[in-house]
C-alpha cells in the first residue's frame, strides 16, 4: 500500500523571504510544477501570509482574488500537493514551487494539469 | 557544428485563440518551459498582439509592462527562444510556452533559469 506523502516543510531564510516583491495587490504569481515528471500543472496567486503558510506546512496555500480567501490546494478534492522546494526569480516577483501531486492532478476539471490544451500543431 | 534553431510557427485554431481571457490591463501571464529538461525558464506577460506575433513566427514574443513596448526574447542578447509548444489553462487566462532555448540561457544575469534562487531547503 502507498503510504501518504509526507510534509517537509521549509525553512526560509529571512534573507530569501524579503526578496519577494508584491504586486499592488500584494499579489505575486506562483506557477507549481511536478517533481519528477516537471509537468506544469497550474498557476495561482498568493500573498505574503499565504507564501508562509506554504513554507511552514508543506502544503501549497493561495490566495483566491475572486473569493478574497485562502485556500489550501486538495483540502476538499483530495488532490492535495505536497512541498518538494521553492524558489522565486531573479526580479523577485514570480514564484516556483515543485510538488508531489496527490490525487488525479492539479486541474478541477479532472486533468493532471491545467495546461491540456494545446494552440494547435506546428505544421508537419 | 550544430545548426541554428529552425523557427516553427504554430497555426492555431481560431476557437482556441477565443479561449484566452485577458486582465484590464489587457495582459495574460506566460511561463516559458525548456523542450528536453521541462526545467521553468522564465515567466513574463503577453497581450493579444504578442501571442499573435509568437504563434505567427516561432519566435518568444512579449509586452514590456515598465516600457511599455514589445520585446523578443534575446533579440539583443542572442539568447533567443524558439518555440515549441503553445498551452493555455483550464480558465484560459494562463498561457504555457514550451521552448528550444538558445544561447547562455533565458535570464538576464547569465543563468539558465531566472528561478536560480531557492528559499531554503527542507530540513534533513
Amino acid at each position: 500500500m502507498a503510504g501518504v506523502p509526507t510534509a517537509t516543510p521549509i525553512r526560509a531564510r529571512d534573507e530569501d523571504l524579503a526578496q519577494v516583491s508584491y504586486n499592488a495587490d500584494g499579489l505575486v504569481p506562483a506557477i507549481v510544477q511536478e517533481a519528477g515528471t516537471r509537468q506544469v500543472l497550474m498557476f495561482a496567486w498568493m500573498n505574503e501570509e499565504s507564501l508562509r503558510r506554504t513554507l511552514d506546512s508543506g502544503r501549497m496555500w493561495f490566495w483566491s482574488r475572486s473569493r478574497q480567501e485562502y485556500w489550501c490546494k486538495g483540502e476538499t478534492s483530495g488532490d492535495r500537493q505536497w512541498l518538494r522546494e521553492a524558489y522565486y526569480d531573479c526580479d523577485g516577483d514570480v514564484l516556483l514551487f515543485v510538488v508531489e501531486q496527490e490525487g488525479r492532478g492539479a486541474c478541477h476539471t479532472g486533468n493532471r494539469t491545467c495546461f491540456y490544451r494545446a494552440f494547435g500543431a506546428a505544421p508537419e
